[in-house]
């Protein structure tokens, strides 16, 4: 069974984000996980609404990550990205089991189980090598981005 | 996170059967399940091969469900269906990180950990009240069809 988009597009983020621990614009991310800006825009919102993001705007805006969200459980992230996903599709066909499914109780504690498994990792574990090495490489700084980056830090 | 659309129809499908015991025609399937004729049969093909249902051509003929089958584990079941998909979309967009990543094998685990949850269920639980009643209601016998079956039975 598959994670839906926007869950996989945050885990990426806040992973880049996690491991670079610089700002890092809208477009850069866009660009270093191959994701269209308005979908990485859309997700950054959200983010930045569970406090796990802080954004800047204007010039050398963009997003951060600030150090408590190392420690933000990748259950929690991803519970909260499934939140509106069900892990079986009863309206679409509509079945006429909706009611009465004991399918769909023994989906749910499966579901359950798969959450809970990622309860005890943190944003922080996902980064061990070679994991928080090779995002570091996603991001190499341009010669424009690196005179601003200088003003920045 | 959500199963894929064949894995949904098989269940969907093997307890229609399950719950019913008599022949069933792709056509009755798809009209109870309101799930298009054509997925219907694709899934019931692959559902033959391996062995979980039985199929019978020309006048009369459709799927039975052998008595075996309602001993088979729905973890079984399931992990069949989701064998060729991945619970996160590494290669949509494709992600750089392919090849060096915590998250994915830690979803592999909690993926692990959901088909877990399902193994010691079999058919036969899922056919516990409601569902079983419930499902003996999705297929009444018309008249053309009654006659039918006082021959096959």
């Amino acid at each position: 069974m598959q994670l839906n988009r926007a869950t996989d597009i945050s885990l990426r983020i806040l992973m880049l984000a996690a491991a670079q621990r610089r700002v890092l614009t809208i477009d850069a991310l866009a660009d270093a996980l191959n994701v269209p800006r308005n979908h990485v825009a859309k997700v950054v919102q959200r983010l930045q609404r569970q406090g796990w993001l802080e954004t800047t705007r204007g010039r050398g805006g963009g997003i951060t990550l600030p150090e408590a969200t190392l420690d933000v459980s990748v259950g929690l992230i991803v519970r909260h990205g499934e939140r509106q996903t069900e892990v079986i599709a009863c309206e679409d066909p509509p079945c006429p089991l909706r009611t009465a499914c004991r399918l769909r109780s023994a989906l749910r504690s499966a579901q359950e189980a798969f959450f809970a498994a990622l309860d005890p990792l943190t944003l922080r574990d996902l980064l061990a090598e070679p994991t928080g090495p090779a995002l570091l490489t996603l991001l190499p700084l341009r010669p424009a981005a690196r005179a601003m980056s200088k003003q920045e830090v």
